[in-house]
């Protein structure tokens, strides 16, 4: 059984190892094309590895860059079109409050935001020149030698780097898979729905055992750069069921709106949730929507949860008016959500000039 | 940057993840020859690419096995004949105790006796047939359809397998790597050595996120061929230099022989030691070796310590006794270690038959 | 279940190191009480240590092995007893076949019966006396006194077994979570629902580094043994909506076996595919079921796509018959599935006397 | 140094778990003190638990930060103070070429330098208010409140942080092992020693299941607490014995010097490496040291190597010229060294005032 094809072969613990370093600097020439060549001055074997490392992974960092502002600038676009469609939030795949679409999908850009701003950090410390010589074109210069040829820091950075933008992206692929099962029917992906399921199960933790390995860096970029090309291909073609993302609120996730109406009314919070709680507990013992409750019985029931519920109760049960309460910061108020567009908007152009 | 020879692109989440199963599947097809041939009987893919999976799986465990046996005859039938030879045992590179080299070498190929146990159950794990129908030459048949072709579990037992022994064979790597600088040199080693070096960092975690991964299959079993390979070729031509090995030992290591000196004379253990360790301390306060205090002031001075201390003091400064006091199974004496030497031998005839 | 709270604070690297080995044992010694007592024989600390661990383990795994099988029996007998409950078989969130309900809950109950397995194989190799005299009630003695004090594969590979005995419930975990959603409501989950969801993201990765962490350890056992004991809980007390579960099949998870039903006419296997793929895709364009595709134009617009479909092309639509079709071992038949059950009865019969 | 020991007795998935975040609260509250009680608006648990969790790390940091400055303040002041001494620099064990041991401390100071400003782009990421309203003394405001709750990028940011800063302990720590063994006897650790040792295997890898752990991330910074301080302790204790130091110097470590000397004569650099190669070979040969060849027998013999050897060749052998040779940045010439010593004061100063 011959195992591996040929790139296997560059597995660093091979007998054949000299044969491989050998190799394996040819692909790296390969790969990084011309510089790689004028570096050629006498400088020992494991200098030139980790100078055509740094070269690489520098080429690499500005490709997967572009390719993270291009995801990003597709889902805060998608975002500002469909700012007004509503629909659940959830925690743990139960339902939790009504939020804007867009504040979901924004909620993963401001991820992604992250993830770019520690990738441009990286590169400063890939950026720099391991040789102690000759200054090409990078940014600075090793400060001691051993440091310089023995440390692969830059690559465990980078390992961690991809394994958190993957956590990322496959959270948020998960919840692509969710609203798209014909139990939730939210919304509907396009072909590339397949390759979307994959993404679930991503390899996305950082092992330290691996940082010295060249072939890690090479497949976490493959991967990363994939990954983001495709998911820019799933946010800007799936399609979203308005109607029934709307349909999927209901009242039982307006509780704590309904605490907040007697906060407002002078009741202490703690009372006000535990009022709040009881009408949730009744409703679902009369089997009646929460909202019901208040219709159909506003006077006898509500009142005995508490003398301060009035018939401007029935303004609770108004979805919009919920999210428009969050108009702080960051919140899902429509002028909230708008301002986040905005924001990365302004971000986005700084980073793509 | 076209990043990624072929192989790279058998990489799960890949766009064109379909085609790539089926290359996937030929490649598997490859590997293990004509049993997969016989398998296509219209199947659903993913039972045939378990079935495979099992099937190559369960040779490449037949080849490892006999592997770890070459590389543990070998070092049993070396410490058979090198058993006379003492040297000091390390704890954290820090001299400790009087060994037998043979000692040293057994402890090791004890623990990948383990690992070949190890192995062979989870052979049994893996020889189950996930295809419900047709027996073939498997062990047993698959309970549940779904758990069958949903499961990987034999592929991560594998790994974590790997992950056991290639933590075994680093440690021993390392120490030999130790006893061959030229500050110890207690051995020297063939030109295997180069090699010898890489196996300290070993990429030696498992990690479930790999846990279906095919390709992390391959590669450990590459590795761990490789390296129970080369092991053996280290350890059937390495050179041991007797003189400079016994010639390390120093009579401070045997301060705990000391304290069972006085032990035998009846002092507690503890006030033993506490004696035996006020020993060391005046030596090295003096400068002298802790034998040479008995030799030029064990009236005045030894006693000081222990009105136990006789002339037979000196009986103790004999690295050869001090090995050959334990006696019990597991220990360092000659009978001992010929015992453990015994039980590996018949242990691998039974496993080589 | 308190296990490990106050040591917790024996984190192993802290300056006060001295101080902490010592209390460390005394807490093992509370912990295993008598037999620890007997070992005080003058061996040293580390031996000590090991020895403690291992009677330690030994009752662990015991309680883990009492909990796991309790857990089974549980599943197994509500498998039997919900044998007729029929409801859609999933891959990746998206509908797949048509499939028991009590397929379903055995096939995680048959990873766990491996899960047992391995148990009872890690027991073997932790029940061995690294003290080399005293027989005390351990099983064997270790071979090889440097191995028996300087390894902790036994810890390395009960922590595994942890991690992956965690992945099983926590996949089991997740697919609950989903059916329990309001958008599925395939089962209501009593008040242990809010723990459940907790699991999904379990800690379950195995790490060399802490092979050696008793203190790893002491999680470890505190995690799994709370969390089978909480699915026990989830498991006998969950409650089952037949009538939405089966409401959730639909005609399109039959195309399979429609191309069967053409296989028995004597359509070759992949020609057969392609016909029914044909009309899947007919009925979606036309935005009906697809059995209605053979109720309203069997005879015009089915034999457009195959003239060997006659009328008893309707039988292909029962739902229960797709599931009687896989009666091998292992399937989705009555039969199959009571197999399993009586399979794993006799299985833990064995386990439990 | 106390933090977390009463917590860790949190592990998050117990079953109590309502009752232990109640009580984790508590712990923050009391850890962080006034700060936290200024945040009760009303907010909801998970909200304070992330601004709690941020308000500790941030403060943790700092406290970090001053760890590794005063650390690095100890290195650079010993390298300053010994940039005389000359040692072998070592390549897995196996000696390199003659360096100066103020380059070995620098090289790891170096390394700490990048894992001072890892930690310092860590902060700015910390100090962001995820509750959305009141500023309080934070730096930022979270941009989408479901980012703000539901993201611990920052805790894994900070434990992948952690794991690399302690590889660099850890590298460190087993230099001084080996210098500080019998057989090389280069330093002598004061009672610090028996604490270093432990830092050779101390968990270094990151994990992503545990990103969320709040227990994760105060094990960690109670580890790298101490092991900042400690290690502080034992590089400002230890001494050398430059008289072994300087004594384990041999001149095949120059064979790299003798080539360059040819290359200084016009030899191309391949053909310099392959006589000095041979050079090499022959004294092995004879079994007498590199630099005997020249003084025995230069012109017969090393004529016969090339005819470019002239009696100036003798000049290699010195081993302060060597280390001189290498004077560009971050070279060994003193200058060189001098220069690190001078940019990483500057580079301190900037950070401590």
């Amino acid at each position: 059984v011959i195992s591996g094809e040929w790139s296997r072969g560059l597995f660093v613990i091979k007998p054949e190892d000299e044969d491989i370093h050998t190799a394996n600097e040819r692909r790296l020439k390969e790969l990084i094309g011309a510089p790689a060549g004028k570096l050629h001055t006498g400088r020992s074997r494991n200098d030139q590895v980790v100078t055509d490392m740094r070269l690489w992974l520098r080429d690499a960092i500005s490709t997967l860059t572009d390719n993270a502002l291009q995801l990003m600038s597709t889902m805060v676009e998608r975002a500002a079109a469909e700012i007004d469609v509503l629909f659940p939030g959830y925690t743990h795949m139960q339902r939790a409050q009504p939020i804007r679409w867009s504040h979901w999908i924004l909620s993963h850009a401001v991820a992604l935001s992250r993830d770019v701003d520690r990738l441009l950090e990286i590169k400063k410390r890939v950026n720099v020149l391991p040789l102690g010589r000759y200054a090409l074109e990078f940014d600075s210069i090793s400060l001691n030698s051993m440091d310089a040829t023995g440390q692969r820091d830059f690559v465990a950075e980078f390992l961690f780097w991809a394994s958190l933008c993957l956590t990322h992206l496959s959270k948020m692929a998960e919840d692509l898979m969710l609203y798209s099962t014909k139990e939730f029917s939210f919304i509907s992906l396009s072909d590339c729905a397949g390759f979307m399921m994959t993404l679930k199960g991503l390899p996305s933790s950082y092992n330290k055992d691996l940082q010295e390995d060249k072939e890690a860096m090479f497949d976490c970029y493959d991967t990363v750069h994939a990954v983001l090309q495709v998911t820019t291909g799933v946010m800007s073609t799936l399609k979203i069921n308005q109607s029934v993302m709307e349909a999927a609120l209901s009242s039982d996730m307006l509780a704590t709106d309904l605490a907040y109406y007697l906060v407002r009314k002078g009741v202490p919070f703690r009372e006000a949730h535990g009022i709040s709680g009881k009408a949730v507990f009744a409703a679902e013992s009369k089997n009646i929507a929460l909202n019901q409750l208040t219709i159909f019985s506003i006077y006898p029931l509500f009142l005995h949860f508490s003398p301060l519920f009035g018939s401007d109760v029935s303004s609770v049960w108004d979805y919009r008016s919920s999210v428009e309460q969050y108009s702080a910061p960051g919140g899902t108020a429509k002028c909230s959500v708008a301002a986040q567009v905005e924001h990365l908007r302004n971000w986005l152009q700084k980073r793509t000039q």
